[in-house]
C-alpha cells in the first residue's frame, strides 16, 4: 500500500536535482497516535460558481476553488467516514462573516453573502464536533485549538481542506511547531493554482509533514481499533 | 521607481490564468512604519561549500544554499547598511546547536560542528542587536520576539534571509497574524530550490507580504529620516 | 495628583516586612503612550442578585461579585467616558455561553441563561468597539487580541473589569509579557474576595502593573489631546 | 491519605465566607495521566544569604527567598527523586543572565553574579533532562515549551519552584490554559511574601490547579508503574 516517498502530485514539476537535493528527508509515512482530523475553510465560500475552472468562477465568485474543490469534495466524504467510524474527531476551521478587520490575507474583499462561511452541507459537523472560527490563516492562530486537542489528548493531525496554499500550509506548520506528527492527505486538500498546491504539498512534506494518499490514510484508519486507539 | 506588482522572479513560472485569478490582490507596496529587519538564519550553514550549485555543495553540506546564498551576500550588506544608517534595527534569528530533540523541519542530521549556526561574519550582529534563537522555523514561535518587538514599537518587519519555502515563509506568516506590515526583499531572500522560493514568494505577495525589490527597500529606507520615522 | 506607591487598598493586609522587600519595585506610575482601555468579562453574570454582599447573592448566582460589581460600575461608566472622549478604543472581552467544554476555570457550572455573558448595558460596548470572545482567563490566550492591538498601534492596556484575581490577573500578566505597560485601575477592578483582590492587586503592581486610582487615570487621559496622543 | 479540600497553609488567611463563596469548587484532586514535574526558577538566587528571614538577606541579596527556599530545598530533592524513580521528566526552567531588556517583571535589578541563573547544585538537572529559558513569568511564554511537552506526550503538570506569586503563578495559569492537569506541590512552592504565596496557592487550588501536600503527591507518584502510565 505504502508508494514510493515522492510519488505524489509534483512529480512534474520538481526537477531530478531538486529531488536529490532532498534526499534526506525521506522516510517512512504514516498516522500518528490519537488523530484528529483538521478540516481547513471547507466553507460554501470554496464551491461558489459549480464544478468550472477557477478562471471561470473567479469572476462573480472571487476565493472560489472552482473544480479543484469539486473534485476533493467525494474523497472527503470519504475521509470523514472513515475517521468517524474509527471514532477519530473531525475538527473544523471556518471564520466569522464580520471580524472587523483582522483578515487572513491581504486579498480585497466586496459585500460577502451570509452563508459563505458555513461549512458545505454535505461535509456539515455532527452534533459535538468541534468548530474553531479563526481570523487568520492558521487554524492555530488566536484560537484555543491547541487546549482542545491538549484536552481531547490528541497527539497528531491529519489535515485536509483549502487553500493548500493558505491556511492549510499555515495549520500544518504551526502544528509541527506545537510538536504534532501531522499527515496531508492530498487528494483532499486542494488550492486555486496548480502549481501553488503541487509546491506547497513538496515543501510541507519534506519539512514537516507527511503528504499521503486517502487510499493509504483510509487503510490506516481502518486498520486502528478505536479501542486500541484509545488505551492510552 | 515603484515596478509592476507581478514584475518579480516567479514570472517565468507562474501561469497566465493564475496571474489572473490573483489580480483581486493588486495593491501598492511599501515598506511599512517603524520598520525593523528581521534577518532569518543566516548562519554558517547555508553558505558552507562555497559559491557552487547546491546539487554539488549538498553532498558534503547538507543545509547549505550554495551559491544562492552567496549572490545574495552583498546585497543583505547593502541592506544591513541602509538600515543601520536609518537606524532600523536589524533582529536576527538563529538556533543553538543542540536543542533537545525539537528541530525547525523533519531533515535527518548528522553531526555538526560548533560554529555552523554562528551568524556568517560578514553579517554579523553588531553591538547591541538582538538574536532570537527558536528551534522551529518561525521566528514567532517559542521565542520572545513579540515582546521585544513591542517594546521597541517595531509596526512593520523587512524580511531577508534563507530558507524562502521555510523558515523565511513560516516567519513572514506569523508577522502577518500577529498585525504586522511584512516587506520581503527578494534579492536577499534564498532557498535551496530555485522553484520553491519562487513560488513561496509569489504566494507571500499575493497572501501576506509586499515583496519588494532591493533598489525599492533601499531607497525607501533612505528616504526615511530616523527623526519622521519615529514620528508616526 | 500622584499618590504614594503603596498608598492603596492593600494597605491593611500587607505587613511592613513585606513592604520593604519590595522597595525595589518604587517608580513612578503612568499611562503609557497610545493606550487602549481592556475591559474584562463586563457581564451580566457579574452583577446578578444585585448590589448586596457576595456571600447573599452567591447562593442562587454563583459566580456573581455581588456588592463589589455594583460600586465598580459607576466609576466604570466614568473611564469608560473619559477614554471615548479621549479617542482611546475600549476593547471589551467575553465568552461564548457554549463553547464545548473549555472553560476559564475549574468551577462546576449548572445551566445558565443565554444573556449572562453578554456586556452589562450600562457598559455597551458602541458600534465598532471590539470585542473579545475567550474561552480562558487570559484575554489574550486563544483569541486574536495581539493582532487587534497592533493592527491598531495600541502600545499600552488600561485594564478594568472582572475577576482581579482571575481573569484580569491573567490578562494583565500577559499583557506585560508580550510587552505592554499596563495600568489597573484600582477602583474598577473587582472580586469576589476582598483579601484576593487586594494582594493580587499588590503583586501585581509590584510585578507587572501600575495599578492607579481612577482619579489619577482620568486625569492623564483628560490631558491627553488625540493629535499629541498619537504623536508618540 | 487525601486531606479536606481547604486543608492548606491559607486556612489562616482565608475567612469564612469566602470558603464558602468557593464550595462550588470542591472537587478530588490527584496527579494527572502521564505527568512531568516542572521545576520553576529553582535557581542560586532564590538561595543566597542562606536559611535566614527574607527581610535580612533582602538587602544584600534582593529576589532571594530566604528561609522559604531552603525549606523547601529537601522537600524538593524528595519529590525530584520521587519522580525520577517513576521515570516522570523533570523539566526546569530558569533564565539567561543578560536578555537584552526584556525582564520577567519590573523590579530594578543590580549588576548580579554569572552563575545566579545556574540551578541550585542540589537540585541541578540530570544528563538529558530539559532546561527551558525564558524572559517573562511564565515558563510558558516565549519559549518552546508546548512543544517538549508534546512530543514527549505529557498530559499533566506538577508544579514546584518559585516564586508562587510570580513564575509559579503565571506558569500555572499557562498550563491550565494550554489543557493541561495541574498539580502544585505545596510544600515545595515558595515565596518572597508569605500572605502572597497563600492567597495565591488559594486562587490557583480553586480556578486552574489542584494544590496537593508534598506526601500525597509522592504517593500517587509511587503507585504509578513506569510500564503502566507509559501504555498511552
Amino acid at each position: 500500500m505504502a508508494r514510493e516517498f515522492e510519488d505524489h502530485c509534483w512529480k512534474d514539476v520538481i526537477d531530478a536535482d531538486t529531488i536529490a537535493i532532498y534526499q534526506a528527508y525521506r522516510r517512512q509515512t504514516y498516522v500518528g497516535d490519537n488523530p484528529a482530523v483538521l478540516a481547513i475553510d471547507l466553507y460554501n465560500k470554496a464551491y461558489q460558481g459549480g464544478n468550472r475552472p477557477v478562471r471561470e468562477v473567479d469572476r462573480e465568485f472571487p476565493g472560489s476553488c472552482g473544480e479543484h474543490a469539486w473534485k476533493a469534495l467525494p474523497l472527503t466524504q470519504k475521509l470523514f467516514a472513515a475517521a468517524r467510524r474509527a471514532r477519530v474527531p473531525v475538527i473544523y476551521t471556518t471564520r466569522h462573516v464580520d471580524t472587523g478587520g483582522v483578515q487572513s490575507t491581504n486579498r480585497a474583499m466586496g459585500r460577502q453573502r451570509d452563508d459563505i462561511y458555513d461549512i458545505k452541507a454535505e461535509l456539515a459537523p455532527q452534533p459535538g464536533e468541534l468548530v474553531i472560527y479563526k481570523e487568520r490563516a492558521s487554524g492555530f492562530f488566536g484560537t484555543p485549538l491547541i487546549a482542545h486537542l491538549q484536552q481531547q489528548r490528541i497527539n497528531s493531525l491529519i489535515i485536509c481542506g483549502e487553500s493548500t496554499s493558505g491556511c492549510v500550509r499555515a495549520s500544518a506548520v504551526d502544528a509541527y511547531s506545537h510538536g504534532y506528527h501531522v499527515v496531508l492527505v492530498e487528494e483532499c486538500c486542494f488550492d486555486r493554482s496548480a502549481l501553488s498546491h503541487k509546491v506547497n504539498l513538496f515543501d510541507l512534506h519534506h519539512k514537516y509533514a507527511d503528504v499521503m494518499h486517502i487510499d493509504e490514510v483510509i487503510a490506516q484508519l481502518s486498520a486502528t481499533s478505536p479501542a486500541v486507539k484509545k488505551a492510552s
